[in-house]
């Protein structure tokens, strides 16, 4: 069980990195960026949330250093955004899909890492929204943009939150599966982007 | 002796990030922020220099991450502010103020915590500085602020520096103590409030 | 045969260091700060790159915070800022410059380090480029400038990829020594200078 387990999450890590660095080579068209800036932005916000967490994982070096399958998600984004973007028309909800659909698995996947690691469960949930959201806060404070993290008329920590939350208890539950991942990474999904399309917000500070 | 100082080390800790997380809330209600911003940019600020140190000192997964008792600090800010804030008058005041206390606090944590590790003076020294200024920056470079840190009318890595230099010396000569540990944090608090309120400055570079 | 790498290893390191300080001083003398801020900014953009590579290759606490003699080239270079910028003249040409030289030592020193620590090529190529870039975005990122990385009328990332490569490719074929470090280093300088003098460009994103 351990194996394809193991497997399945590399599988997930791969599908939210690829989700990002969409997220990222789109920003980077916006802002003008070149082709390099482009492959180096999406590769910021895509391997960044999972770097920052293999290093307080203290895990040995970070597995987007260690295995060259890590660069494919950034390089195919990358062109795929180059040749696809000029007949792209909807790009912010372009921009905003894939970046809740890469949170979505990463609040996901850097909870289960933690939790194999052995840490407690309120590590796991800290550790799996700092996964999810820290990409991001790289590539917003990167490109010079004010992090959508902190937009008050969005949420985006609080889907993050959910997933975390939600992993943790099923894992605690021994129900978690390949099933009722799909089920956490749907709700995650849906949540944010509702809240994206119908501007929920929640108290100012 | 060894237990008494490691948890007033974890006191000293936490009442360090309890200041530090509300000038981050502060921050996050003068720019509008909603309350989990406020309570990510608390976090960040609180928790972010004593991560950086955990991470350089290589000791394993950073405290803030496996203790959840360093998340309290943040939660505990975020609600203050949110209640206490409408009631705040001399704002800025109030953040240079708690800003002021935990980076007299954090510069002897994080320089005894280098020095408990077995590393050199300087080393220690330095490190002290790092967690002290670490998370003030990560706070001003995420709100898109210019850090507090470099702003030539004000003086704010220099108490920090002091600080670290005066635990080294009173760790080499055994005359470290709750006293003394009290009355480096005082130079350092008193140190740059003055220099604040009386705007002194350094040559420019 | 390994000593002498080892030393020769460390002065390349340190004479990196020592261009990427004076560029972080002669972009704090623009900006304004004081001699403090001028010292923090040098020793950020010097000092980061290798702090980021350290801790990614999780080798023990960075040298950096271990080995005072790297804390030399910063302080110097905030020093000789302070007494000779009034008479510089051209001070971009000069920045780009430093930057240049700091770029192409970074990018063989940290392909280097990667490969002593048993990293496949690729891996030792990805960590390369983000030892070279990465003290120079940190640098941006904090003195709150659009990153020189993601400028689209210069080539910044390239050169650096293209020594990366150099590097492993030599170390591969047993003939990295001295001589062909020398002719790397000249490489990479040369192409990122003519590039930024010739406004090379690559397709946008």
């Amino acid at each position: 069980m351990t194996f394809p387990f193991d497997i399945a999450l590399v599988w997930l890590d791969l599908t939210g990195i690829f989700f990002f660095a969409v997220s990222g080579s789109l920003l980077a068209a916006r802002k003008q960026f070149d082709l390099i800036g482009s492959l180096l932005l999406a590769s910021l916000v895509s391997l960044g949330g999972g770097v920052i967490r293999d290093i307080i994982l203290n895990s040995g070096p970070p597995a987007a250093f260690t295995n060259p399958a890590y660069l494919a998600p950034p390089l195919l984004a990358t062109v795929l955004v180059y040749f696809l973007f000029s007949s792209v028309q909807r790009f912010t909800s372009l921009l905003v899909l894939f970046d809740a659909a890469g949170l979505a698995l990463f609040c996901i996947t850097g909870t289960l890492k933690a939790l194999a690691f052995g840490m407690n469960p309120v590590a796991a949930v800290v550790l799996g929204v700092t996964t999810a959201v820290g990409g991001g806060l790289l590539r917003d404070i990167t490109a010079n943009e004010v992090p959508q993290l902190f937009d008050a008329s969005d949420l985006y920590a609080l889907p993050a939150f959910s997933g975390a939350v939600l992993t943790t208890t099923l894992w605690g539950l021994g129900a978690f599966n390949a099933v009722s991942a799909c089920a956490v990474a749907t709700v995650v999904f849906v949540f944010r982007v509702v809240a994206w399309r119908r501007s929920w917000r929640i108290p100012l500070a």
